[in-house]
């Protein structure tokens, strides 16, 4: 096992081995991993303003990997250099997709100026995303300017992937108007970009009107970045429509981040929101690591299945003991 | 406002705006709410095993709500009433639908055996559906003996709902086959019986291939309850196809829950993991509700915005030092 000062050595040579290594290591339950993470996480150098981190979220089927290859191909293109992360929430429940995630970015995973990273398989602890932000971190550190975080679904995952990202783009497929209620306005409301995907062939005239609806929709919201209009362009990976306007659009965006600042307001939010994250994720682990709390919650488990207790009761009492002897200590 | 005891008679002559009534104050962040609340819950009968929870999922746009209607208008047929919950989880974001809630199930929502709950708005505290559980009781209690709960997307949110209900139905949409690369095979694991939805029109063909795809998808997997094989059933809610056999597969699977007593070793289930649910939900709220851990919080918050402390290194050190102090106490 590397120490933490090798890895760091590796990453700022861009050794791609090491970054997975180094994620894997973020990843991983072992107390012993996890300290050499901590270590490697403190000496790596802070991103600068020119990295950009990039949230994407649609619709399962609405082609999100197909686009991100195409715009990581054109970001490439630009001189840039492109990690690619997935957040699933689903991998938490057993195994990550039914066909895999491996082969669905042929390109960029054999580009040498990017770096793909599937979502991490079934024995994680803890949250979507928890460890994800520490993942774009080396992925900075390994050279890497432009990271993708990609999440699926319309759920709780969008939340915390634009709470470690600077600019949260979404995709919609085309839809006849009542499939728009699948995308929740507050997921819109995240948007600083609306893709539509899929337009080509028997679907132009659906992107189209997908394009009008998502236009009335974001009219009707406040922009998250003030001087912004959200922008919704007609893309087809298929023919290689509108995506260097969607890449155009994505730089634009970087550079009004930069200009009033807020892209320094947005990192400093979302080292905050980690923090507020890692409480969150870390104190229920804690509560349960005391011997003598696991007993009681045990008890009143085994009460709360014979109907003795009702489930709601039995934790208030349980927390109200646990942090009325926290409060008396000195 | 009503006692809890002229509360418990109204939801006993089924009196449904009192059920309204007794889900707002379950959701209710107000203590004098949230003490009616668990003094009601504590008085209501214990549901029967006559009773049936029905977590129903899939993807935005499979059509859950139309064959929610008419899986419904079926039960209500064969002499059920039945409750429809909503388990959103956008809704945390900042409010519910684009087009609203209320629309979507006009039959069931007229009907004097039905009663339809969307999900609450915002501005209720706390992680997907952590009041649901409470609300299917009051449904219960209420006189209806098949609760649906729907959830929406793929992601955390049916982990949730599967552990609050009996049985698990996934809904698919007719799709090509790499389109069921959105449904994780956790999700899948999860399923006790699947309904392929819009099996009529242009869709027919795409349905059967879904159901096949299905079929091969869950023969890999071991189901959830001894001796049952997972039902894949194409249905159409437009044209009335497979309604009545998936009505009937729905009772098929009650039954089978209720012979080898897999029922009551699931309810046992469902309240345990309440109970963990509650826990991990009560413990943020109270540890942040101790003034002096708010300003330990808010200082180490302002450090890692200037980069002096990583996130994660900064919350364990607030976690240990407030769990060294518990432990330290007599």
């Amino acid at each position: 096992m590397k120490s933490p000062a090798s890895f760091a050595k590796a990453l700022e040579r861009g050794d791609r081995r090491a970054l997975s290594q180094a994620i894997t290591l973020v990843e991983s339950a072992r107390p012993d991993h996890q300290e050499i993470a901590r270590e490697l996480l403190s000496i790596i150098p802070v991103a600068r303003s020119e990295t950009l981190r990039i949230g994407i979220t649609g619709p399962p089927g609405a082609g999100k990997s197909t686009l991100i290859e195409r715009l990581g191909g054109k970001l490439i293109e630009g001189g840039e250099d492109v990690a690619v992360l997935t957040v699933d929430p689903s991998s938490q429940l057993s195994g990550g997709s039914i066909l895999g995630d491996k082969t669905r970015m042929p390109i960029l995973s054999s580009s040498d100026h990017a770096f793909v990273r599937p979502s991490p398989s079934s024995g994680v602890e803890g949250g979507v995303g928890r460890f994800t932000r520490e993942a774009v971190m080396l992925c900075e550190a390994c050279g890497f300017n432009r990271v993708i975080v990609e999440t699926v679904g319309v759920g709780q995952s969008e939340l915390r992937v634009a709470q470690l990202t600077d600019i949260f783009i979404l995709l919609l497929a085309p839809a006849a108007g009542d499939e728009l209620q699948g995308i929740k306005r507050g997921v819109m409301e995240l948007a600083d970009l609306i893709f539509v995907t899929k337009c080509d062939g028997d679907l132009v005239d659906a992107a189209h009107r997908a394009v009008g609806e998502s236009l009335a929709g974001t009219g009707l919201m406040q922009p998250r970045i003030p001087g912004w209009t959200v922008p919704v362009i007609a893309t087809s990976a298929l023919h290689d429509i509108g995506i260097d306007q969607a890449t155009t659009e994505i730089n634009r965006c970087h550079d009004v981040l930069m200009l009033n600042n807020e892209l320094e307001s947005r990192r400093k939010h979302q080292l905050k929101s980690a923090l507020m994250q890692a409480l969150h994720d870390g104190l229920f682990d804690e509560f349960m690591a005391d011997p003598e709390v696991l007993v009681r919650v045990n008890q009143a488990s085994d009460q709360v299945a014979k109907r003795q207790l009702t489930p709601s009761f039995a934790a208030k009492q349980l927390l109200q003991s646990f942090l009325k002897e926290n409060r008396e200590a000195p």
